[in-house]
Formats: C-alpha cells, sequence, structure tokens
C-alpha cells in the first residue's frame, strides 16, 4: 500500500459479527503478491439480498451477472477478487465468471445462481482461470477470516482499510468496502459489501440499500469518473429470527434503514478520505436552492470543479471559483441572490462580498483537515450535500504513473 | 507571462488589416504593471454585430450589458481591459460599465448603446472607476496599434497571444482571443474579438458566429470550468461594399461563414495549445454513435475525464480509462461494438482488446505532442470531435496557487 492517506480514521473500527455470515481470504496472487486478493462471505440458506451496480454502459462481466442474479433476492456467497476487474473482456470476461460459480457452487453445494461475483482491478485484461478456480477451492477451506482481513482483500490503490457498524435493537449491520478514486480503471473501483443478521425481505434490502447509496456512495466524487465495476451489496442472514422487515410499512423499518444509511454514508466517507492525493475531506452543502435535485446539481458541479478543488489544496478562499461553478451548473440561480460561507465564515451576500468578509479568517478555515463549503441559492427549499477531497499533485502523481 | 506552452504556435501570424477597424491600446496598470491592459477597437459607422456569451447563471457585469445591446446589432467600438473580471460585483459592477461607455461616448462621440464592453480577471472585485475611465480617455488618444498589440492587452495567464486570420474573395475575417483555461476565475476566461471588412447583416453574423462557436469554442475543454464572462463577438465594418451578405440563401454565405468557423477554430485550438501547464494537444473523436448530439457528449466525457488526461500526461495508454468515460456519458453504447484508436492504432474491436494491439505501439503515438484518440461506437452515424489538453502538475501548480 502507499502512505496511508493523512485523512485516515485512526484505526479500523472494531466490528461485530453478523450471526451466519462465515468469511475467508485467500492470496491467489491474481496480481497482487504475498496478499490475500481473494474475499468470500459464505451466507447460510434463506439469506435474502439487494444490490445496486454502475450505471455504466460498458460494465464489466461480474456486474452484468450479479445484475442477473439479484432480482431472484435469494444468496449464500459472495466472492470478490483484487487486481483484476475483469471488465472488457467480453465473452471470456462472462466465461470466467461462469467458471467461478460453477467451482463455488460445487465446493459449498449451493446454486450457481445465488452467488455474487465481484472484481476489481485492470480492465481489458483476461483472468487466469487455472489460477483463479484453484485458488477458489482452496479459499473455501481456508481458516475464517476477520472483518479486518475480509476489507484488505478487496482492496487495490487504498491506502487504508474501511470498514463499518451500526446496531439496531435486534442485531446488527456491517460493511466494508474499497475505493479511493471514484474509479481509476487500472486498478479501483468503488465495492460495498453490506451484512446484517436481521432478517429482512429482499425487496426490502432493495430499497434500503437503494436509497442509502443514493444518498451517501452516490453522493461523493474523487476525479467525476464513475466506474465499470461499481457495486454494492446487502445480505441478511435473517439469524436474529425477528419479524422480516418487509417495507416501509413495518415496524422496525425506520431503524433498519436507517442503521443501512448510516453504514453506507460512514463508509462513503472513507472512501472519500482515501481519495487518490487527498489533503482535504470537502463538504459541498447547497441549500435555499428550487428543490432537491438542483441542489445536488450544484453542489456536484462545485465538488467537480477542478478550479475549486485545487483552490482547496491550497487553502486559498479563492470564492470567484464557487460562484463560476454554481454559475455553470446550468440550475436556477440568481446571482443577486447567492450567499456563500467557507466554514463559519460568510464570503458573499445578495450578488456581492460580505461587508464583514476577511479572506484570512477564510482561509483558516481552510487550513482545518475538513472543510464546509456551503452556497444559499436563496430561491427555495431544496438541500443537498456532496463529499468529495481536494485535487493536489498526488492525484496526478497517482495517476500519471505508469500501470506496471 | 509564464513559460510560453511547449504546444504554442512558433509566432504570431501575420494578419492583414480589416478596412474600417481602428486599434488602440494602454496601460491602465488595472491590476498588471507596464505592460497595456486596456484594448478598444473604434469601428466605423454602419459597422453591425453577432455576439455569443457565457451560458453561466452567474454572468458578470459586462456580459449583462452586451446581452442587453447586441440585439440591435448595431457597434461603434469595443473596449476590453484584462485584471479584473468586473464579475459578482452587483450594481456597482454595472455602474462600472455605464462609467466606461459613458466616458467612450463623449470622446469617441458616438451611441452609449453602441460600445461593446469586456472584461477578464479576478472575480468579485470592484473596478477603480476613477482610474480606468481617465486611462480611457488617454487610450481614445494613443497612436494606432497592431493586432499583436490588441492580442496581448486582453491576456491574463495567456503563456502566448493568440490571433488568426482567413481571407475571402472580398475581404478578410481577422481574430483575436484569450484564454487558457476553459476558465480560472481569478485571471482568466475566454474572449474572443473577430473583425471582417466584408458587408454582413447583423442576422448573418448572429447566425455565423453562432455556428462558428458551437463547433469551435463550444468543442474544447481544459478543465470543463466555465467562465462567468466567456464571450465571443463579431464585427462587420462593411468597409469592402460589397451587397451584404443577409443569411444563407446569399451567394457569398457559405464561403463567409466558413472563414468565420475557420479563425473561430483556430483561436479555440490555440486556447487548448495554452491550456494551463498543458503538454498535449488532444482531439478526441467519436464517430459511429446514434447521433452527433450522443457523439459529442461521449467525447466530452472522454475529454473532460482526469483519469483519461493524467493518462495522456504519462503517455500511458491505459485504454480502459477511455472504456470507463465512455461507459458513464450516459448514451446509448454498447460494450460489444466499441471499438478505440489511439493515434492510428486500434486498441479495442467488438468489446475486447483487438487481437492485433501493441500497447508499446499505442505509446509511441501518445508521445506526440498532438494526439488523437479515436471512438467507434459502432451504432449509427453520428459524430463530434472536441479538443483538449492533458492533466499535469502543471495545471495542479498554476490553480493551487495563492492569487496574490
Amino acid at each position: 500500500m502507499s502512505p496511508v492517506s493523512p485523512l485516515a480514521p485512526e484505526s479500523f473500527p472494531e466490528l461485530p459479527a453478523v450471526a451466519g455470515v462465515d468469511l475467508h481470504t485467500f492470496a491467489a496472487n491474481l496480481r497482487y503478491r504475498e496478499r490475500p486478493d481473494l474475499f468470500l462471505a459464505v451466507l447460510p440458506e434463506g439469506t435474502t439480498v439487494g444490490g445496486v451496480f454502475t450505471t455504466s454502459a460498458c460494465p464489466s462481466g461480474p456486474v452484468d451477472w450479479c445484475k442477473q442474479i439479484v432480482d431472484a433476492g435469494v444468496a449464500r456467497a459472495v466472492v470478490c477478487n483484487a487486481g483484476n476487474a475483469n471488465a472488457f473482456t467480453g465473452s471470456v470476461g462472462a466465461a470466467s465468471v461462469h467458471a467461478e460459480v460453477k467451482v463455488l457452487s460445487a465446493a459449498l453445494n449451493v446454486p450457481g445462481d445465488q452467488i455474487f461475483v465481484a472484481s476489481t482491478g485492470v480492465i481489458g485484461e483476461p483472468l487466469n482461470d487455472d489460477q483463479l478456480t484453484s485458488a477458489l477451492s482452496q479459499l473455501v477451506d481456508s481458516p475464517a477470516a476477520s472483518w479486518a482481513d475480509a476489507a484488505k482483500a478487496i482492496t487495490t490503490t487504498d491506502t487504508f482499510i474501511k470498514g463499518a457498524a451500526a446496531d439496531v435493537p435486534a442485531g446488527n449491520v456491517v460493511g466494508i468496502a474499497k475505493g479511493s478514486g471514484m474509479i481509476a480503471p487500472d486498478m479501483a473501483t468503488m465495492l460495498g459489501f453490506l451484512f446484517t443478521d436481521v432478517a429482512a425481505t429482499a425487496q426490502a434490502l432493495q430499497l434500503a440499500v437503494s436509497q442509502a447509496t443514493s444518498q451517501s456512495f452516490n453522493r461523493i466524487t474523487v476525479d467525476s469518473d464513475t466506474s465499470t465495476s461499481d457495486t454494492v451489496l446487502l445480505f441478511s442472514t435473517g439469524a436474529v429470527g425477528n419479524d422480516p422487515i418487509d417495507g416501509p410499512d413495518h415496524p422496525a423499518w425506520a431503524e433498519f434503514s436507517a442503521a443501512v444509511f448510516e453504514v453506507c454514508l460512514d463508509l462513503a466517507h472513507q472512501i472519500v478520505r482515501d481519495g487518490e492525493g487527498a489533503t482535504k475531506f470537502i463538504e459541498v452543502h447547497v441549500e435555499g436552492a428550487t428543490n432537491d435535485e438542483s441542489a445536488e446539481i450544484v453542489a456536484r458541479s462545485i465538488a467537480d470543479s477542478p478550479l475549486v478543488k485545487t483552490a482547496m489544496a491550497a487553502e486559498d478562499a479563492n470564492w470567484g471559483r464557487i460562484v463560476m461553478a454554481v454559475g455553470k451548473a446550468g440550475e436556477p440561480a440568481d446571482r443577486d441572490k447567492l450567499a456563500i460561507w467557507i466554514g463559519e465564515e460568510q464570503v458573499t451576500e445578495a450578488g456581492v462580498v460580505h461587508p464583514d468578509y476577511n479572506e484570512d479568517r477564510a482561509n483558516e478555515w481552510l487550513a482545518n483537515d475538513d472543510v464546509l463549503v456551503r452556497v444559499d441559492m436563496g430561491l427555495g427549499e431544496g438541500s443537498a450535500s456532496i463529499w468529495t477531497c481536494d485535487l493536489t499533485h498526488g492525484y496526478i502523481e497517482i495517476n500519471a504513473g505508469y500501470r506496471s
């Protein structure tokens, strides 16, 4: 791993067991050496599942597979390899997925179409099926792994491993994730695997993970790029034995969906904190927009702007760039109603610099690791937050380096 | 000026005079010292004009003014200052524009609402009206300036001055432009001023400049950011005395509009060649899309991708990033029909790596200053080109530096 991001949490969190989830990892040496690069979770009969996948028009073979089987809502295992994304590999890639599924289906004695597959790493290189299937047989027989082991096995360019948990009275929701750019197709992508022992129907899981993703993983941006492999899966073993949560009308829904969201948001923030070259964790909050969608578009325009992101890296309160990014978003905006804050320092008001604005104070807010940029459009009630990081020499260093 | 871009043309072109156009420059010392920062073109009675302006929802005071007067289609002067954009300055900014117009109107004895105004530079700082209006009086009386003087006076972070010309049998079309990022609101923006002595109606000029801009200035991207001040104006003195070109049915239209386009495209390419930190001039050409608009969106997705742009900087044929950028564009795409070329090296075919693909050869194409990335979507007849530059440490260096 590269040096740990300066924005990393102090340590990997203590994560509770999720009853019924059996974790394994193994070093298949597909690309990386001397580290586990295969992750497997074996799940008990009756496990339900929901999932969200990349919107890319060029999805990877594993994404194609998962989309095909997720609607049935049942799962017995999820497997992930790091180092090779099995993306843009055509029918060869599809065959690799089938080979993986066949081996695991036989070894675990579970139906193949209940085995979820994810891959992350280089694009366009076929997997070595012999090496992979041989490793999968050994993976199945490997000793039980910890959450930290599992979180480690799915990493690529990540500089720290990512996990989060939330408890609900009945049981737990635990998640691990990987990602350090929204994508760097040679080495990275965004994957999230969440597990709960609280019983819930597949439909309820699908709703919970879709809603949570839209407000968390889909609200972060490192470089505005989108992977061909992005995958978030939520599995319920149901081991707690509660009356299964079947949707928003169930009395436990609010608490359960909030726990799923909490885990997703925590993991999403960790991904931003591991953004390639990041030295600042930035929340862009837009309020007063005509509606929430409009607020999100404006917030994303600011968060994706290379000029805003380089100004943040320099700890320079160059607020003209924020005005520019609001202006280019193409959303309803009235220059003369716009108010901008950097940290708690109000920069503009009613379309001009605020009379009390002090640039030194604004720059002091920017000297923190965590920065809040707040924009009030002054038009309505719509609001949204997007989380991002700054754009530094480190990003160029990592991404303008050769793959080998 | 910073060191000249390695992609700059060898020299400023020889530009012909445009009959009736009277150029002046002056050092007002508004921000820059010891260089002209004011440009004025005085135009004869009967001059017609068309213009295109930023789509930003937060346009500058000068843009507001120009939009207000351009529909009348008549012009007697255009003035531009560099160093202060007079943007996000509210009613104070509007008053500055009026003060400029008033002084020039009196000094030139022309109607104020026929005087076009542009400003480029820092955002959010009021202009010093006394200093500016005093300088304008001296500007009017200054000796005649050359095209190179004029091109110099409108620059901010530009590392070279930009001009282009095209001749039509009857006369000339000459343009100057400035810009080195699509925007860096502290110092930059995109301005283009074109002049012709070929007589044309305001409606014809408007059509010619709109069409040309959509295929040139609107087809370049340095950092995907959009200025609050972008302005392209096309003036016709009509000094040639031809039967005025009044639209596409006029026999001289094709040649005239082609000349306007040629000048705009040349200037647009020069702006990309001066992209902040640029070391590569990149054409992204997408063909085989369902239609031209779709092709443009896909081409822009590739050209704006930080991951593609950093790979280009590294001269690394990391084509997985191109696949990613096609996939994220949200346009109709079929992974299994996609073909990609880097230079003349075919990388992919039918959704997998081309059997003859050779990465060393692809990297050789990337070693050139000028790079072509070509994508065939395999779906239809739509095509479009977008021009961009690579993303380097130089971009970060320039944009993460303090303003003062």
